[in-house]
């Protein structure tokens, strides 16, 4: 059984280091504040003094932190990955982050003779729990049939998407249709609450109407709906990713209109406090600019 | 069995009065152009000579027109539904009209002992070829109860959601989220595409991840994504709908940012001529403001 | 010299009657509520008894109202203009209305020997007061020059813009550049300001660079940047007329991104009970957005 | 007299430092691409080896780049400003780049004994050859009033706008308002041009009224209006200010919903090859959404 290394025991990161565990994966971390490691060593894992520690003993290396810098310095900075690798390693990056840096880490990571893929997740907190999520994998498909047994502990919908910097790209299109169709059920159902119809009602018919959607069934009713902003998903992170998402579009010179704009909306949102909270949010500003309140808790 | 009156035998209609038909009903249509009868007379249905004529002889009358006018038309006018109505008639407009419209109509028709449902469909041209139309009903639940078993011809979904003009007002909403949707699609998937993602890859990645929508896994597949812009549902009326959404915005004074843009890149859209095309006829617009092309024949 | 009636005695029409008195000309009104007319019949105007009675006796008969129903009504209702009109009168509706009902209304007037202008103007209270209006002027260029030495009373600007409808198109042009560019400002001095920006300076500075706008060196030091939203022109009218311009985009088939999305911000205005108050009142909106007050009472 | 150093021979720096040579100061320059000095050490400069030896011999050194890493690599770099500045030296920054980046620069440039200005610039390539442009300059009082006599050679308009990164933050301010205005004249105009309105009558009038602004009146006649566009001020560069003042929204919780849109209106002149162009090429874009050409020669 493959050897696994963790780093990013965060919101998302923790619940998945878990269920690498109990799919029975011999586990071993490391983290830059220890006492966040404490309640996956007391589930049974190992403690790794540094990131090249951990490159140099474990067969597959899963990282998912904040953003690209993060992980260029687990890769290359000091005590990094690429220090003294096990040849043959394969990198996992599970973070959200630019596809071009992406790309730059696998092709330096190639020159040492490891493995880089990129594979960023979708299904927020409650698929990290319970090991559904969704994981779109860039890079080389040998690199990934190693990675595949401690992905399938992780997620129910494993795909190879192409080369390396694919999983992110298709992370980031992901994303901003999360940001446009939260931003876009807020506007649409305020007006329709101040209107009259029945927020609950609204969600249940249009939940088998040609505007439904993952948000409108999943997020809203469990979040925004019922007046609970705990994440989920946090308004900050989603304003980090639509970000890269336009960064990839100036890249591209593809125009992205709705995303510049509720990219926008988030922002007024992170300027009412709710960056810590989850991004349904939205709904929050939307309601103040029209002066109304809509809540469901039936939903 | 209740004696069934139909009025806009259309793109949707005509499929919907067959469904009603095929269930048995006996069915009295009218057209404004006779000529466009020929198939459901074929099909069983007997003509009346005039809108009242056929409001005086059937117990639920249906029609599903164009616009507001063309309704108020229909049920004020000269020859019109109120001319000499049976008593106890259940009237159901199943189009997509401005609610204050709605209401109003309703108003009027109550005061003649006529039931005026507003009880606008989602679904499309294959829910309606189906009989899977989901259909909100808003007015009078005991109207609603005469008129359910021929709804039920036509739909698999029928809610009661509120009082007289709550069915449009959540029919806008929903159609507000379809053209938000769809041309977030088009703008995500334009750049993702730039970026070297497969678009039959992004689309069933996407579709098991929280930026899913039925847009994106039924509607873009069967059209834009095959380069088939045969509607499905018209450009040119999902910009009339997103008037009606907007307008209800201007009445209920709430802000509707981002179907405001929408509404105008389908403006777009018919200023290239694609006014009777499907609107995922979006995504052109959006390839050519990026210099792209983006299909996938095999999604 | 030229007898003129005036209908429409609102903020801007009552200096704009004033300066036609001064001037000299002999001036009959007429007013829905006779009581908002004393104050011109105590500058020495006549009083009538009714449209029809003012265009049976005047030369040149002014309209300046609210919106395209009010015009149509005063000219071809009940005791309306065209009841009784003297052959030869000339008609100047310097409302903001609706382009093709300006076009229809000239051509019901030319069916009675009758001349209408479309004369909307621009320049505010401030402008009425001097007289130092822009006035453009659609239709016939005889008819215009009987009535410029009425115009010359009240504007310093008169421009024969061409056939009937197009002084109506060119205002509404002008105020969409108006509602884009108030909100322009808006959001740019508000991210100034928060940045640590002195808006007096921002707005000395920027006046003689190339972002100088009319909006930026008359109306904000004037209204917003002092605090004071007592109107100059109503949040109400600018709604008004963006939703004409709006209309004429879709008539045209003609996108307008900018103006839906400014249209919308002003709504939110309107949400917050800033209809009434100057349109620069779009400034609030946009602190509140950012959570930060913007405001140069020296400027 | 002071004597004065100058990088960045570009298409504004090229006429600015024409004008410090015209006005009699002793100019030395350095360039990256020594042959771009060519024309102005034909007027009369001297040569310096690099931008470390300006430094140790100037008074004033002047430096105008692209963007803010050119900038930091001047001032930080190897053979760089600060390797061995003349103590008292003025560093006047002209470029357009990021507060922050400016800021930091002042902070390093103090701790050496170098005073660093922010002087960003407006007017274009006409305000740079005609010596009129404005001048927006943050930093130290005491150091702007010994570069002052230089600013005067290039510039008609200076002003003291606040401490370190205030000018920058002004200057993006500005053309925030720059991207937005222009964008909204050329989709304004579109559509009064596709209503039938004439070009060069629209921008008279709308000249004088409330719509007015620097662009409609100057840019706009010179460039898109009459068919040439040739920069002026580049797409390209104008999206670079955008991002930056997007950047500084960003960082400042600061919603800027109407310049996000334009910032990717902008993009899609770029995806048309119009980023070399004049940025009022902005119009072709809404031309081509639009089906219509906008254009007025005798403007």
């Amino acid at each position: 059984m493959q050897r696994v290394g963790f780093i990013g025991l965060g919101a998302m990161g923790m619940p998945m280091a878990r269920n690498v565990v109990r799919a029975g994966f011999p586990l071993t971390v490391w983290a830059r504040r220890p006492e966040r490691a404490d309640p996956i060593l007391q589930a049974g894992a190992g403690w790794a003094s540094s990131p090249a520690a951990l490159a140099g003993s474990v067969d597959i290396l899963i990282t998912i932190v904040s953003d690209s810098p993060d992980v260029r310095a687990l890769v290359t900075g000091p005590d990094g990955i690429l220090t003294a690798p096990r040849p043959g390693l394969v990198v996992a990056d599970m973070s959200t982050i630019a596809p071009a840096v992406s790309r730059q880490l696998a092709d330096e990571c190639a020159a040492r003779n490891v493995a880089f893929l990129d594979a960023p997740v979708s299904g927020g907190t409650q698929g990290a729990d319970a090991g559904t999520l969704t994981i779109m994998v860039g890079g080389d498909a040998a690199a990934l049939e190693i990675a595949r047994p401690v992905f399938e502990a992780m997620g129910s919908n494993i795909f190879h998407v192409g080369p390396s910097g694919t999983g992110e790209i298709i992370k980031l299109v992901n994303n901003m249709l999360v940001g446009i169709i939260a931003a876009g059920i807020a506007e649409a159902f305020t007006t329709g609450a101040k209107a009259g119809a029945d927020v609950e009602t609204m969600a249940r018919v249009i939940g088998v109407s040609a505007g439904a959607s993952w948000q409108l069934s999943q997020q809203f009713p469990l979040r925004a709906f019922s007046g609970t902003f705990h994440p989920g998903f946090m308004t900050d992170l989603l304003v980090k990713d639509l970000g890269l998402g336009l960064e990839l579009g100036a890249e591209q010179q593809s125009p992205l209109l709705l995303t510049a704009l509720a990219r926008q909306l988030y922002g007024a949102a992170q300027a009412r406090g709710f960056g810590p909270d989850d991004y349904t949010s939205i709904l929050r500003v939307i309601e103040d600019l029209a002066g109304v309140e809509v809540r469901a808790p039936g939903v």
